[in-house]
C-alpha cells in the first residue's frame, strides 16, 4: 500500500520511522533524521533529503552504512536473518537459488571483497540478475577503496529509491 | 563475558557490529563507522570514538539518534519489542512495574514531551530510579528544544558507556 506525500508529511516520527526506517538497510537513524526536514514536496524531495543526509556523513559514516548491509547470498540469507526488504530483493535476483558452483564463487568473492575493503559488496539486486551480480562483484574487487566506497553508496541510494517507491506514490506531474 | 581491547581490535567488522551494534540504541551505523578508526588504545578510546562520531553529526542526525529510542514504560515495553539492552535497563529502573497512577502519568508526560520536541525523552535508566525518572521527565518537558536535544545526547552517551562496560574490560592502570 502506497501513501501520498501529504499522508507521509502528517506522520508522527514514530510512524515515519516504523514505515521508512529500513529504506537505508538497518540505518533507521537516516529516516529518523530527515523527519526533521519535513514537509516534503514530493517523493523526489524525500529521496533528496535522504541522499543529502548520507552525503553529509563523514567517510567513516558512509563505510558504516555499507557495513550495515548483509552479504549477497551470505550467512543472513542462509540462516533466515535478512530484513524483509533484503530477503525479497535477494530472492528476486536469484540469490536464494544459486547452484553449488555459483554459491562457492559468490562466497569466495564476497570474502575477497571484504578483505580488501573492510566493508561488504553492495549492489542494487533489483536492478541486476545473478550473472550480472557475479560479474560486477568480480570486477569491483579490483577497484580502489575510495572508488568502491562511493560506488557502494550509489548502490545504497538506488536500493533506497526502489524501497521508497514501494511506499510512496510518485510525484504529481507538473501543472502547465 | 567481557573482552580485552586487543580482542576487540582483532574483530572483523561483522563481529564488531554484531557485538557492539546496539551500544547506541538501534544505531549500528555508529559502531560500524567507528570500526574504521580502530585500533583503540583502550575502552576509553573506543568510547571517545563513538562520542566524536555522534558529535560530528548534523543536528538532524542527533535528533535521529534520539528518535531511535523507545519511550520509557511505553508501547515497546508493553508489547515486548524492546531491544534486550533496553528491556534490562527499563526493568532495572522499575519501568515494568509501575502502578496504574504512575503508568498514566508516565504515558501522559511522554506524550507531552514528544509533542513539544519531536523526539522522545531519553535518560540513562540504569543511573536513575522510578521517582527520579518521573521527576526529570516532568522538569525536562519545560526546557528549550536545543537544550533537550543536547541533554538527550548526553544521556545517550551515558547509556552507551554502561553498555560498553558490560562488553569490554576496563582500561589497564597507567604504568608508573
Amino acid at each position: 500500500m502506497t501513501m501520498d506525500i501529504a499522508a507521509v508529511n502528517a506522520l508522527p516520527y514514530e510512524d515515519f520511522v516504523n514505515i521508512f526506517g529500513n529504506v537505508v538497510e538497518k540505518c533507521p537513524i537516516v529516516t529518523a533524521a530527515v523527519w526533521s526536514t519535513r514537509p516534503f514536496g514530493n517523493l523526489t524531495a524525500l529521496e533528496a533529503a535522504i541522499s543529502d543526509f548520507i552525503d553529509a556523513l563523514p567517510e567513516s559514516g558512509k563505510e558504516g552504512i555499507l557495513r550495515c548491509h548483509p552479504d549477497l547470498a551470505g550467512r543472513d540469507l542462509q540462516i533466515g536473518t535478512l530484513t524483509r526488504e533484503s530477503r525479497e530483493e535477494q530472492a528476486g535476483a536469484g540469490m536464494d537459488a544459486l547452484d553449488s558452483a555459483e554459491a562457492s564463487r559468490m562466497a569466495w568473492l564476497n570474502g575477497e571483497y571484504k578483505k580488501r575493503f573492510g566493508f561488504p559488496f553492495v549492489i542494487c539486486a533489483r536492478m541486476n540478475d545473478k550473472a550480472n551480480i557475479l560479474r560486477q562483484l568480480s570486477e569491483r574487487c579490483r577497484n580502489e577503496r575510495e572508488v568502491e566506497r562511493a560506488r557502494g553508496i550509489q548502490e545504497v541510494k538506488k536500493i533506497c529509491r526502489l524501497r521508497l517507491q514501494a511506499l510512496v506514490l510518485p510525484d504529481a506531474p507538473n501543472k502547465l
